[in-house]
Formats: structure tokens, sequence, C-alpha cells
């Protein structure tokens, strides 16, 4: 059986170029939002101190004890965002087992590298929405980018499609699509809502985003250009969202209305995120997969 | 492929009345149990109100749109159990799909029977361990008891085999074993440590116990008083460690640790309870399968 997800190798210079650019890319926006989130908790204002980001860097063995990579985790624990964490990671190694079955290009040669960045906010005040982001380059026998984002607002009478943050975190990603015509918008985002779906409660996890995986157009520029639009428009419109909602006051009500919300983003990701499971299942760094999980939680 | 977990059925009188008998004593526990965790309320004392069980009736509708059967969701909110649920079910119906493959005797004939309680408890005071039991009888073309309990005290200086709380418990539970020659100790103990594991944590969730399954040993009698004695040891000896550890102060350090611990409740019993993805994927009460969830979590 031929892959046909992602695109072809190209000769190894090419590849090793790419491999340096995307890394680098992911780094760069790592660096940008760790700076971004510390002027939010600057700006945000209070008695507590304003939070920064604790960097910790982890390294991973591979199945045969060779260097397998690792990543750097970044988290804050802040006055405005509760508990965030804008991790970076470059892996390598050989899958081992029933994984590389899964994954395009690497049933014929379990080798694989990939280097991506994950994002998680949760912010303290109920009104400023949880916020998702997670864009990488994998690269096996084939090669491809993957990722998006989404936006989860945690009050019931902000989660709705009408309200002014999802207009317009749609319409930045609308926008940010139409820009790179190897996107497909409409496709990315019934993606987004299809995937971030809790089947046992029979409700959307948030208001959705983008999401897009296997992306290898032919034209490597262009995906790169896009999966680099899709970090800068997070930060653009997650942002503006941050800045309209940080000094609107909530009751205790609506506090334990977002703890309780936060407890269907844990169910979501231990039920049935991917990247989780694949994470945990797989060996994974669980302080950083499970850096995901909100701060504060109720299940009343 | 005969199956040989479970017992034979015996004549449908028989039969009858065993189910009869089996889900009286549930609910005759049941009661008991909320009157034992009322009156531990009430001695606990405090400002608060002594906390009280609502029951909450729901009803289940089969697959082909026939009576299900249903249950009793027993629910108490208070200042010495901060969320407990002590519920009862009957139902029955026919398995669809994959899922009858997966149980003693319903591959020739997917027509099931289930008549169970179940119990789980998160006290305010982190002194106080979490606890966990469960006892079922399950009929299909053939039939068996099982269930267990378990305890999880919430602090790292006490969740250790060598503490006085997990000396009781695990005495209590051979002490009654030992009455009955159809259980075995050993192995029911063993099975419940293999079982509450947390692999991607490395480490178990509490301190363990008993858990038993496909039990019929020939003597229904037999069975069902062992089944029953697990019930009443629980009420003996976790009436016992509570008293003995309600009244003991906590600082708030003290009270993270525990809501940090009921983290690692919250990961085992989504990404490995069978009881638990077994109802969220055939569209159980997501109400009453989820009341196992803790009522306030952290992962800092």
């Amino acid at each position: 059986m031929t892959d046909t997800k992602g695109g072809p190798k190209p000769d190894p210079a090419t590849l090793a170029d790419w491999q340096a650019r995307a890394r680098s890319w992911f780094e760069t926006l790592r660096d940008d939002i760790h700076a971004l989130f510390e002027t939010l908790e600057d700006e945000v204002g209070g008695d507590d101190a304003a939070g920064r980001f604790v960097r910790e860097p982890w390294s991973r063995t591979d199945a045969d004890g060779s260097d397998g990579g690792g990543g750097v985790m970044g988290t804050l624990a802040g006055r405005l965002f509760e508990k965030a964490g804008v991790h970076t990671s470059t892996v390598h190694g050989r899958f081992t087992g029933d994984f590389g079955a899964q994954i395009p290009g690497a049933a014929e040669d379990p080798t694989f590298w990939a280097s991506g960045i994950s994002l998680i906010a949760h912010p303290v005040n109920p009104h400023v929405p949880t916020v998702h982001i997670n864009t990488r380059y994998v690269v096996t026998t084939r090669q491809w980018f993957g990722g998006g984002g989404d936006l989860t607002p945690m009050l019931a009478r902000r989660r709705s499609q009408d309200h002014p943050d999802a207009v317009r975190f749609h319409a930045a990603y609308r926008d940010a699509y139409a820009r790179h015509p190897v996107g497909d918008y409409a496709r990315d985002k019934a993606w987004c809502d299809e995937y971030f779906y809790l089947p046992h409660r029979k409700e959307p996890r948030g208001i959705g985003g983008v999401f897009t995986d296997y992306l290898a157009s032919g034209d490597w520029e262009a995906d790169f250009a896009l999966i680099k639009d899709i970090g800068t428009t997070f930060m653009e419109v997650y942002a503006q969202i941050v800045r309209g909602t940080m000094h609107e006051p909530w009751t205790e009500a609506d506090r334990e209305e977002q703890q309780t919300q936060r407890g269907r983003y844990v169910e979501f990701n231990l039920l049935y995120d991917r990247g989780t499971l694949f994470g945990l299942r797989t060996g994974g760094n669980v302080a950083s997969i499970l850096s995901s999980m909100p701060p504060t939680v109720r299940w009343p």
C-alpha cells in the first residue's frame, strides 16, 4: 500500500533546511507568545504579581536507548492566566509496535521526526475564553504540516456562535485562510467542529476554530506560510479577545460555572484527544502531556 | 466456543428467586449505607448543615425501544462528605454490536440482566480516605457475582501499606474472606492492585482492597454470602476509619494535596476504568456514570 497522505520527501539538503526552518519558526512563535502573555499579565493589573513563564527542558530516549530529542515545557501561573502551557518539542526515533501503521509513510520505515508547538491557556476570569492551538511539522517517508486552534468560552452565555468573541475568532481565521490558497477554510473549520465534540455529552467542547492535518499541497513554502499564519493569527485575535474581556467583573457563580465547564475539557482530553491518548500510551512526557489539564476543576 | 466464566443458569423459578434476592440485598445495603453516611454527617458536627442523600430515579430504554430497567442515583453533598454517590440499578436488554462478545455467555444470546450497587465517597477532610465499592449480579446465558472495594487515602503520608488505616482495611477484608471458603483472598487482593493502577504515572490509585468477578463457585448461597459480606465489611471498616480521622485538623497544603491527588482519580476513571468507559460508549446514564468524579480537583 502506498501512502497518499502527506507529500513526498525532497532531497536530503532541502529536507534538512525545511526541518530547521520549521523548528526555528515554532520556537520563535513560542518566544513571541511567551512575551505576549507576559505583557497581558502586566496589563491586567491587580495586587498579585504578574505571571512569568518558567521553562523546563526535557529529553526523551527512543525505544532502542538512543537519543530521541526532547523539548521545553513553558508554564505560567499568573493573575490573568491561572495556568498556561506553551511548549515546543522536536523529537525523533522509530515507531514501535502498531503505532507506525497508523502514521502515513511509517508502515514501510518506522523512522520519524516531528517538531511543533502546543499551547493551552486557562484564564482566571470566567469571561476570558480558554484557548488551544498547536502546529507541527512531521517527517516519515512522507512529510506534512498539521495543527490548528480552537476557542472555548467557559460561560454558557458567551459560548455561542453569535457572541462577538466567536464571530471575531472565526473571522480572523477565515481572513487568514483567504490569504493562503493552499488552505481549505470550510473543510478545516468543519474538521475542527467534528473533532472537538463530546459524544457522551452530545455537546461541542467550545465554539470551534480550524484544524488541518497532512497538509502537503506540493508547494512547501505556501504550506509553511499558512501554518505560520495560523500561529500569528492566534496571537492577534486572542490578544484582542483577552483585552476585551479581562477587566469584566465576575461572580462566584460565574467562577463555579467556569470550573464545571473545565470538567468537560478534562473529559474531552482524557476520553478522546488523540494527542493525549497517543502520548500517554507511548510513554511520552506525562508532565508535558497533562499540562493541558485545567488548574482547578469542579464536578458538582 | 463454550464460555466457562460464570456458572450455568438454574431453572427459571430458581433464577427469578436469585435475581429478586440479589436486587433486594443491593437496595437494602444502599439504604443502610445512606443511613450510616447521614449518621456520620451528624456526628462530625460543625456550622454547616449535615448532608442528606437526594434520590433521583432514572430509567433506560433498550436499543430496540423497549423498557430497559433503570436505577436510583443517591447523592449527598455534605460537611463530612464533599460528594458521595451511592447508587443502585437493575437493567436488562440485549447487547448490541461488539459488546456481547466481551461478556461471558452473551455471544450466543445477547440478552442480559444486571443488578448492583456502586458507591464512591469524596470526603472534605483530606485525612479521611476516599473509598469506592461496587457489587453486582449479572445474568446472560451464564450468571455470576462481581465487585469489590478499594481505599484511596489522599495524603501521601497516609497512602502507604504501613499506615494503620491501610492495615485495618486489609485486615477487615482478609477476615471477611476467611469466613467464606468460596472466596480467594490472595487472588482478589492481587487483582485489585493490578486493576487500580495508573500505567502512565507508574503508580497505584490507592492502597488497594479486593476485587472479584465471574464469581460462581457452584454454591450460589455461598457466593451470595461472600458478596453480602463485602458490603457489610465495607460499612464496618470504613465507619471506623472515618470516625478515627474526621476530626483531624488539616492545613491548606493538605487540602491542595488532596485535590491534586483527586486528579489522579479522574485520570484513572476516564483513561482506564472499564465500567466508566463501557457506560459512556454504550449510551449509559452520563450523570450516574460520572457521579464518581470528585467535586473539586486541581492539576497545578
